[in-house]
């Protein structure tokens, strides 16, 4: 017992010199799933306007709860604001939602996109932390959108900026930075990275990654970087590409790799592995 | 309140007037759990077959409750007829899991495996939620699905054809689509991408991904495209290939990249960035 | 009912003789979270030094009945061990902690790594890990890293050794293997893989992953192979890299691939694709 004694006493006294946000990841996480089945309706919320209501209120209140948490100033303002955002939002995402079901084969019907597409999942948990992040609240759209990146695999900063009727697919591995902008009726694909060319702290608050224009595809794992690079109008981009420079509109950019194919009798080199 | 009010008004308009699912995917998720730990008697279990068989008579009842709520007919036909093919998809995990054991260094034992290893897990779900998919069951084999790749980052479409002792092992952000077909004794690893060429819709009927004979292997990050595209028996495709036609059979395709290799001295290009 | 009761038959008989090791993953997850939630005060458990060392006693009681359920001798000595080790844990935590914020741009305050950097949540759970591994338990901590890679896409074998301030930003897709050794101060992009060249079970004692010196940086999906690969100090190895040879130290390694650029009318080969 003394020794275990002693291991609090020393966390203790490491720890008890700081403050930390006293918040709760859980109800964090469970508030947004809650929100994403109110606003479709998802478990039959819908059958009756008050309990629709009733659910808006409970809503509205624990997101207070939340901003109070992260000492964020004037938080029954803040909350009926956002609420007032969903009204847009709410078409955002349908909108985001038609688009997913015109263009995926694979796609049989709105309810399998709001049941199971991950990629329509993270769009949304987007939009309602990017509504939250544009009011000036501190970590909260972070714990949001990093509940999304957990369950998804796509990691979208709620500082982005992302246009109408974006489309990704299979996500996982897709990262969006802070400062990324991408127009309407854009198209990402898995793996793929906007991000930033240089690390340096002190470029905090600069553009630090692209701005993709309207009407880009980006195919499986591109990686565009840097703040000043502008994917153009309409171009595709490649699987697997790397760019650090703007590209013109309308423009086709792929990744030309030798391919070498043998028999099998003869390995070359190692490309044999597991982990 | 008035405000609170008129949003809530706002959407249940929008909302009202369309019918969704029912279903709770948490509970769906809960059965994908339950119904892996009676497979394989992880919880004890199996000290009791009367125990047994009251779960099994429990996870029958939720899958009929499930059938209904996506709109099955013939609901308790259909559990009986899963419960049936389940003897044959057992043996077919414990093959799976038996060639997990034998191939990989890093894998000390079958409880290991039964509890830590992602590319089991999402085998194990695979083969539960193709079951379901062959039945013509709407949108519940998806919701299983996708909790796997919720999970594990590992995303097989239950309509892929898959066959025995099929091995994955990190399986972080694999894709494999819904028309793909694989055969038995087949290894992929992190990364692959299993997919189609072209999206339009009206192909939605068409195969639309790539067919792998016995016996190949494809290592990390390799994209193999294309409903035409047969990939022959004992092949090896190398890391980070990609791939648009069919290959021969044991044959061996690489990627021969350029790898530069400079004093740090002389920075080149931006080949540093950060999100 | 007599179709049901045949199944359970069938499988239990399957089932029946092996034995398998009964411990609730969900139980290990939740004291997972416990544990990190202790360690850093996050939940108010600092405000009174009793209720801190109460929690430690709960945490060392669980973690004595996951010690006895796999099968640990002197569950008690190991468990008051792994606690002691944490003063020194703890410690490195706290730097790799100052290491992101004093790295990334994006992290704006010490509560939002906390909260909502799967990089450093990997990097706690790994430490956590590989301390129970270090005393030889069996499965336990392999059920620990496992949840850390399901929650992150961030795949750290608790068998790895790695030196302080170590950093990983956006994680997905990390594989790091058990064998890896890696030194002070590096720095690890999404989608590394530090593996393994061969897969013959009979290697499985030998060190397989290869070596990371002080002060490297690896980015975005590189993948570096083998047991007596050695990536020297300082160097830096640039995104999609592959290499399965040693690197001297200071040295930078990028990869050159051809990037074509044309007018979006001639589409040369398929570069399409959806899944």
């Amino acid at each position: 017992m003394s020794q275990l004694t002693s291991i609090s006493d020393v966390l203790f006294q490491k720890n008890g010199s700081e403050k930390t946000v006293s918040i709760t990841k859980k109800k964090i996480e469970n508030w947004v799933e809650d929100l994403f089945a109110w606003l479709f309706c998802k478990q039959g919320e819908c059958s009756d306007v008050e309990l629709f209501q009733q659910k808006e209120e409970a809503l509205s209140l624990d997101l207070q709860l939340f901003l109070s948490q992260v000492g964020t100033p004037n938080k029954t303002l803040l909350a009926d604001s956002f609420f007032n955002d969903l009204i847009e939002i709410h078409q955002d995402l349908l909108d985001d939602l038609n688009t997913i079901l015109e263009f995926d084969p694979a796609a049989k019907s709105k309810d399998e996109v709001l049941l199971a597409y991950p990629g329509f999942f993270a769009i949304v948990v987007y939009r309602i932390a990017n509504a939250i992040w544009n009011k000036g609240v501190a970590v909260l759209p972070r714990v949001i959108s990093e509940y999304a990146h957990g369950k998804t695999g796509i990691d979208i900063h709620p500082g982005a900026t992302i246009g109408k009727r974006f489309f990704i697919d299979h996500g996982t591995g897709i990262v969006i930075g802070e400062t990324t902008n991408i127009g309407n009726d854009v198209k990402i694909y898995q793996g793929v990275t906007l991000g930033a060319l240089s690390v340096s702290k002190d470029k905090a608050e600069e553009k630090r990654h692209p701005t993709i224009e309207d009407n880009v595809i980006i195919y499986a794992n591109a990686t565009i970087l840097g703040g000043k690079t502008v994917i153009g109008k309409g171009s595709v981009i490649g699987g697997n590409v790397w760019i650090t420079e703007s590209i013109q509109a309308q423009t086709l950019v792929y990744h030309k790799s030798e391919i070498i194919v043998k028999s099998k009798n003869k390995f070359p080199e190692p490309i044999n592995f597991s982990i």
